[in-house]
């Protein structure tokens, strides 16, 4: 709705309102019912006094033009009937749309990322729950000298389109970022996403068929398990044990059910913490070339590792060109910067980028440049040595604290990475009375169900992140987490 | 790959890096074919002279562990043979991945605007072919203003991780912002997306089932028509005239096809340029209320009039709540921000969200920021009042050049808002011939065929995009196109 008002005009601000109102209204711009703004907003949006929109509205509430009713506002109501304009009246708020939603999307279950996200940042969450880096270990002062730089000298640049498979100097970085992983990769076979969660979902749609059978590992992320029910795919589980996916079951279960792809974040699993080893890996390889199987691999938390040496990635071992590779700066600088990738084959990135085309254009200019200069300063390096030490140290006192005075029949492996402690609570316990116990003590962690293919299978694990608390929170809620369990039993 | 030099060793940096390589491929690590990086890269890596890798290849080398081949690199050989690795061999690059693309991905036809967007920030493009807001009217002044205010004070939060539906205090002045477009929506009704590209996407994806009806203005926007078929959703054309789509023709088309939903872009549509009238916009919000078939309404362009009065949106207009709504930053400011937004009624949200969690979690922080604090410091106003006199300007300017020495047979209707001139060129002209001729002569263009539903329809319409280029370069452009013309006849 736009009101101009002149000030320098000799006829009354009210009347100039009024009179524009007015004219809308007999040419129908406003029809019958038009629900006009409230006196204070429309006193905001002009500017002008809240008694000078009173007084027009008064005025054409006396001509007839407009009533106001509680619950409903100042709405238009024409002095002349307008044909068949009763027949509107019976559909309104008739509207049904949750008749209407795709099958697909009947799928997509809960909201439970939703509510982690739903937070007020003015009161920072303490929760177990999340998959978030240390807000305290957040490299403010570097990101700080680059944006003060990108806004000096490239404001333009950064606001502008940038391709739809990323900003050229940023993959430049990427691809030497991932010699450190193993993987030669070069600039046109990678293609930046906004997370490697969008990553996941390009290659989902870009592959898979309702219908088709998706191996995972089970437990697995539930949003990646999310993402393959939503398309429509079969998803069935693989077992892990600690070196990882059973790869002995998985030939059993290429056999049975042909699948479409394997999907599998290999090292600091989301949600158990586990590595595979290095000999499933080379077999899981194997199978994958054999019966001609691509694989997925998800590495969001690769670079955290505390103890041990590195394994290489599965891409890095991937001679066959097999292993479509996902990875994010999510996970070890900031969730909100909304920067991944994929490493694929230049046919499939090109596949995938005619896509992302049509889903979002591009990943924010700003942070593409963002990211490129944190890599070409060299920051990245030192930043990942930082947020190890801090996150080793956080591990540790999650590992102590849940160790202390330990509780009967709970348990939990040490992970060598990664964010996540799989806590084992006793199969007595009855997880609803656990969570809603927890949450009333103040405590929120992931229910394991959630990470498996059935709902409501295994509930008797949950998940705690340890990256996202600060030292003292740790030691505060795995106490009421503790207290919870013993309250339950 | 990870290599640890130690400088205090009193073992020489060669035999530290060999005896690294070494132990990893002893220990499987790097199997056999693994590919090294080439000195100069892990010289690099590492910061190393290169002639210490040089020494360290050449070691292991001489004890048969590696080997180097022209196109191949320096890679790994085991002495003794490992069982069954040649099974391998025979899958080696043979991994078919255009075998594998799921049905809808099939659908993706082309990659235009991949190709538009493929290009080197360093020179400027000089292009009628894009939808691109012009550069030099980007806000700088008031950007800059913003960034340095959030990276001095919010550094923190602003690469924080945001709610799934955006940034609450951006919808609440977005919510402000539609009361201008005579929208009256609340917070929890509008949620934030990457540009309205991917609210469309979402929306495609909640509500469409592949073999649904989608009906559409035809001609429209090519990205909207790619989505549509990628879900597998059968498009039907609705004609357009200069009052925009043929109500009368699409209570026909309803009766015989009993489509989803209805797609249009009211105002200075892509690519005519043409605004529906106020008769139309209520006769189609009739025949959806009648026939309950929800509008999905496309409004990127809205804000953008050069002269006449404003209609009001559909979703203005809409009591049923039968109108999701679609809006962007992009065209006013800047494509680069991927800010976004649709509005609708707040339990699509919800489902709406759900779907973007597991797509990409949400959109980047700092974007939502900025464009909170552009319209909060009132800037936004102002800024669209400065480009919309620019775009007026440059609207005319093509405007005239087209006329000048017009051709015959070609025409075009002057659009009163938006982004483009619709131009009619003779059909006697072969269509690839002109922009064949018009690239070498240094033009560029959208052809009108892409905007159909049926490829090769209709294409002796081209579409010219006046708010990108400079206004010199709208002269020289146009007169390059209408000498590509006379050339091609």
């Amino acid at each position: 709705m736009r009101i101009k008002v002149d000030r320098d005009s000799k006829i009354a601000l009210y009347i100039q309102i009024k009179n524009q109102i007015r004219d809308k209204i007999y040419s129908k711009v406003f029809p019958q019912n038009y629900i006009l703004p409230s006196e204070r907003e429309l006193s905001d949006m002009i500017k002008v006094n809240r008694s000078t929109i009173i007084k027009a509205y008064q005025e054409l509430k006396s001509e007839g033009l407009i009533a106001s009713e509680v619950g409903k506002g100042t709405y238009v109501v024409y002095t002349d009937e307008i044909e068949n304009n009763e027949k509107l009246h019976n559909f309104i708020n008739r509207f049904y749309w949750d008749e209407i939603y795709s099958e697909s999307s009947k799928q997509n279950y809960g909201d439970s990322i939703s509510k982690i996200m739903k937070t007020d940042h003015g009161q920072r969450i303490i929760s177990l729950s999340g998959g978030i880096p240390c807000p305290d270990s957040f490299p403010e002062e570097e990101l700080k000298k680059i944006h003060m730089n990108l806004v000096e000298n490239d404001m333009e640049k950064v606001f502008l389109h940038s391709p739809v498979d990323g900003y050229m100097p940023l993959k430049n970085e990427i691809s030497n970022l991932l010699l450190n992983r193993g993987i030669k990769a070069s600039p046109k076979e990678i293609m930046i996403s906004s997370g490697s969660q969008q990553g996941l979902d390009l290659i989902v749609r870009t592959f898979i068929n309702s219908g088709d059978v998706v191996l995972v590992e089970e437990p697995t992320f539930f949003a990646a398990l999310q993402l393959f029910k939503t398309i429509g795919a079969k998803v069935i589980g693989v077992p892990i044990d600690n070196d990882g996916m059973r790869t002995d079951i998985l030939k059993y279960l290429i056999d049975k059910h042909n699948p479409k792809c394997i999907y599998t974040i290999p090292t600091f699993q989301n949600p158990t913490g586990i590595t595979m080893s290095m000999e499933r890996r080379h077999e899981l390889l194997n199978i994958s070339s054999k019966y001609n199987v691509p694989i997925i691999e998800d590495d969001p938390y690769g670079e955290l590792r505390y103890e041990g040496e590195d394994f290489p990635t599965l891409k890095a071992l991937d001679r066959n060109n097999q292993v479509l590779y996902l990875s994010t700066f999510s996970k070890v600088i900031a969730l909100g910067l909304r920067v991944g990738w994929i490493v694929a084959p230049e046919k499939v990135i090109n596949k995938l980028s005619s896509l992302k085309q049509i889903t979002d254009l591009h990943v924010n200019t700003l942070s593409q440049h963002t990211m490129y200069e944190f890599l070409k300063d060299g920051y990245y390096e030192k930043h990942v040595k930082r947020v190890k030490k801090e996150y080793l140290f956080k591990r540790n006192l999650m590992a102590m604290e849940l160790q202390m005075d330990s509780l009967k029949e709970c348990s939990f492996e040490l992970p060598k990475g990664g964010y996540y402690i799989w806590y084992k609570v006793s199969n007595k316990l009855n997880s609803n009375s656990l969570i809603r116990r927890s949450v009333e003590n103040g405590v929120n962690y992931m229910p394991g169900q959630l990470f498996y293919n059935k709902l409501g299978e295994n509930n008797n694990y949950i998940r705690l992140n340890f990256t996202y608390p600060r030292r003292e929170e740790i030691v505060e809620r795995i106490k009421r987490l503790k207290d919870s369990i013993r309250q339950v039993r």
